[in-house]
């Protein structure tokens, strides 16, 4: 099967060509409708540790985290499921409690879907928001000089991942892993800040982010390794290195990454708490470790958990 | 595993009380955004006659086919893919080409999605549209006098799928059960016309339309079985009984049945064909046959394609 990025160009010429942000743009009026879908499947997605309300949770939680991504408010999230066969009242209820739940804590609502039989356990979401005109953030808008951003702290997901696969059910990281909260509150506050110049979520780590905003940008990027926000406790359980890759490219910590117009860094910074984590250059995707500059390579597709 | 019915039931509790419409409807200022999904699968909803370009004809076509069961417009489609790993690229250009030219032919487009693998090709599409505040059709809406109308012909996709169990793949039918058109601007005009109280579409037959209407609208339906209008030639190939049933329960027609008061009668026809094939009345669900009343039962569940 060819690689997945081929085949979304190819896709895209088929399509007609289809913008690369993390939702499609609509116009409807003095807003944009802003709309996404992302498929999650039981092989793929849910690693056997997730409780039905998690899968639930999960498959929400990614959908909105590309809402988040436009600066837009959810306005509502369809659930197509795809049973299979033996699911139980149990594990229906828990699983639909976990999509109400979701919905319900980022303040929106399942507002409809389609249930079917199906072998294996398959969910798709599809988000829908809305985001005034002048406000939408998207990932073209990136000019040298702009400072790189992101939300929160980086590498937890990648760390539940290390810590599922050693066994170690209780460790802190895999609710992070599991439950992930999308930036809804920071990535409107974002927008409504008009610092932002270009936004998408990481959810397939920051060095794919990185290579996506670069790619739509023509630009490059150069990333301090000490500035990274890495989970505190990550680098104390893995190792330091260990723990940068999380961040580069483990996946699932669904926070924003961000470039800010230098003048607007504090304007940014009442809107939510960021970490400036390096800058738009030029060319490349650098990381500076110690005064030095190493390339960063695009890795990531090794993540059980997100997508774009 | 508990019916569907049962499952929509206590599911629509969890996440406390979804319209039963064919579209989610949600406030967008001037108008309504409307918005529906469908997960298709290939064991239950692609025959193995059906080239990639139809499966991905039909994926867009079934989500289309719900926002014209809203009078909306159509403002795009998005599709969730997860292809097998043995796509070879044939496969997929036709796939995607079929997603293409259906919204192409109903004057929308794919406007984003989502790829990835999975064991059974499994699609779901995500259909938008716009209507009119004062214009919106749903299923609720309907009263005791009513004229019961429907578009188009009826049984013509239980005639292919007749054929097509006995392999006749030249069958003319087949074609109508392999690549639906949605009646997208007969929905508009029927919305534009004021004369309808209430609409859905027939996808998975007549019978289950006209319950879920009854049950909505706390109403029943009498229908005339003179007055169906039964695919040309359905008769002739199947007999009539096999017609009538095709029509009632096959599904994967994708007609719109609506019902009109009777003064805004001429107003629906000047809007689209149409055939009054019954009216609306207190309670049951009745076929009028040779001037005898006989009930007419859910049945539908058999049905290979379609679903709301």
């Amino acid at each position: 099967m060819i690689g997945e990025r081929e085949l979304i160009r190819r896709i895209s010429e088929i399509l007609g060509g289809v913008e690369s942000d993390d939702c499609a743009v609509i116009d409807a009026g003095e807003c944009y409708l802003v709309a996404t879908t992302d498929m999650l499947h039981r092989q793929t997605d849910f690693p056997d540790i997730m409780t039905p309300w998690q899968i639930g949770w999960m498959a929400v939680a990614v959908n909105l985290s590309d809402i988040a991504a436009m600066g837009a408010k959810p306005a509502g999230v369809l659930i197509a499921a795809g049973l299979p066969p033996e699911s139980d009242l149990y594990f229906i209820d828990e699983l639909f409690s976990g999509f109400g739940d979701c919905a319900a804590y980022f303040g929106t609502l399942i507002i409809g879907g389609d249930t079917d039989s199906h072998q294996e356990l398959t969910i798709t979401g599809c988000a829908l928001g809305f985001v005034k005109k002048d406000l939408v953030l998207r990932r073209r808008g990136a000019r040298v000089g702009d400072l790189l951003c992101t939300t929160g702290t980086l590498g937890g997901a990648g760390g539940g991942l290390w810590a599922w696969k050693r066994g170690e059910l209780q460790n802190k990281f895999i609710e992070k892993l599991l439950e992930p909260e999308p930036r809804l509150a920071e990535g409107q506050a974002l927008a409504q800040s008009r610092a932002v110049t270009a936004m998408m979520d990481n959810s397939d780590g920051l060095a794919l982010s990185l290579f996506d905003l670069a790619e739509v940008n023509r630009v490059g990027f150069q990333v301090s390794e000490n500035k990274l926000p890495i989970a505190p406790g990550l680098a104390e359980m893995m190792g330091q290195e260990e723990a940068v890759n999380a961040v580069m490219s483990a996946g699932g910590d669904f926070e924003l990454v961000f470039t800010v117009k230098p003048e607007g860094l504090e304007a940014a910074r009442k809107a939510c708490d960021l970490t400036v984590i390096g800058r738009v250059v030029e060319e490349g995707i650098w990381m500076e470790v110690e005064g030095e500059r190493r390339r960063i390579s695009p890795k990531g597709f090794e993540h059980i958990i997100g997508r774009r």
